[in-house]
């Protein structure tokens, strides 16, 4: 593990034992840890990454600042955030100046989607960086449903569920196999898209995958009223190849 | 780890410490491990696993057969096949019948396109299975090149480089970020589908990525003569945002 070096790591989906173990060695060899979190909790990457932080290890807690009364549409939200990835960056910046053995826990696999990116955007022209994949949350959630998600030459579109109601239909009316990442307040619109595509038939709802709570719910059967952070919609690809015959 | 039940257990992309905690715990439980391989090869993922099987776990090797021969489009191509995989998943059966605590080793993460979908199908009428899910080829390989593959609201879409030309064409004509797996046989068609849509200058070639041999290329600069089983094409999304400003 070298130090003057940021190692992001991702923790994956949300089972301790689903951690690499590169990522373990990495985070009971730092000397100091860093995660994101909302104010007064523990962090979700940090409770995931628990039973393997060292006890004299420092954290640092990069804590968002409290958006939800600002519209995601406002200029104000995005330099707020803005502002906040470049003190995060800075914090960052400081322990590597100190030669601190550095971990900066990220849920998932970082690069997909973590807010990681946005220090590793600000830090990546002055320092040295190294990235430990992990397992995606989409990859825990198709492993616990037992249902794969492409055969053969499935595409498989990964999409946001921020995209606006438009680009939502035009992806989902035209996919093979897809998963819906960042549900929570985009449930509704998001159900809306499946049902106008026709695709509600197909979807899978997965909440906490290969944590305790966990629970997956068939679309068409039950939607759920809110959807936790850790919550994601997959359509398989393939099923009526799959069901009519198998073969390759 | 249950007995009479098969645990298809990721091995991650390529190097052993990339591994979950799970994955290697199953592997060295295992009374049988079975794996896919070629005739008179080792077989990938028995590489990746080695030092976490145990002297004594039987190995059952799955060995494709000879169809380099057979055009795949040939109808006797894909009969060939679907018969190979009868055959797994009864040998598979069997070890199941007798109580063995038995795992199937998966490259990368299994449900992503995986050999071990073929033979999940076949057993789950029948059989209790449970999937590890593993850090994807994808995960690996932009986590090496240091090169986010999502930021903010990028559609990502996987596309097996066995489309059609007018497909991968259609596909990465209207991408945000991609990634193509299965390159192999494809690289010049695939490399065709980058020049005629302009994406060549994004893309980024590599292979054997996370172990030894990794090598990363931006295609524009150099296109390789030939692509190992170990390799894959990227684009990221928002090079454009990124590069003019860091909101995120």
């Amino acid at each position: 593990m070298k130090n003057n070096a940021l190692h992001i790591v991702g923790v994956g989906p949300g089972a301790p034992d689903l951690l690499t173990l590169r990522a373990a060695r990495l985070i009971g060899q730092a000397q100091a840890i860093a995660y994101f979190t909302k104010r007064g909790k523990k962090g979700h990457a940090r409770t995931i990454a628990e039973s393997f932080i060292s006890p004299h290890t420092k954290e640092l807690r990069l804590e968002y600042p409290l958006t939800t009364e600002i519209p995601f549409t406002d200029p104000h939200y995005k330099q707020t955030l803005a502002t906040f990835y470049d003190h995060s960056a800075q914090q960052l910046a400081q322990c590597l100046s100190a030669g601190e053995r550095l971990v900066l826990l990220s849920e998932g696999d970082p690069f997909l989607y973590g807010s990681c990116l946005y220090v590793f955007d600000r830090l990546l022209p002055r320092h040295a960086i190294e990235v430990t994949p992990g397992v995606s949350a989409m990859s825990a959630s198709w492993s616990s449903a037992l249902i794969p998600i492409t055969h053969g030459d499935d595409v498989l579109s990964v999409l946001p569920g921020t995209l606006p109601l438009s680009e939502l239909c035009y992806q989902l009316g035209q996919c093979d196999a897809a998963v819906i990442m960042k549900i929570g307040q985009n449930l509704e619109k998001i159900c809306t898209a499946l049902q106008q595509t026709q695709t509600l038939s197909r979807a899978h709802y997965i909440e906490y995958a290969t944590q305790s709570q966990q629970r997956i719910l068939p679309l068409a059967k039950e939607i759920p009223k809110t959807a936790p952070y850790f919550s994601l919609i997959f359509i398989p690809g393939r099923q009526k190849e799959r069901r009519e015959n198998l073969n390759p």
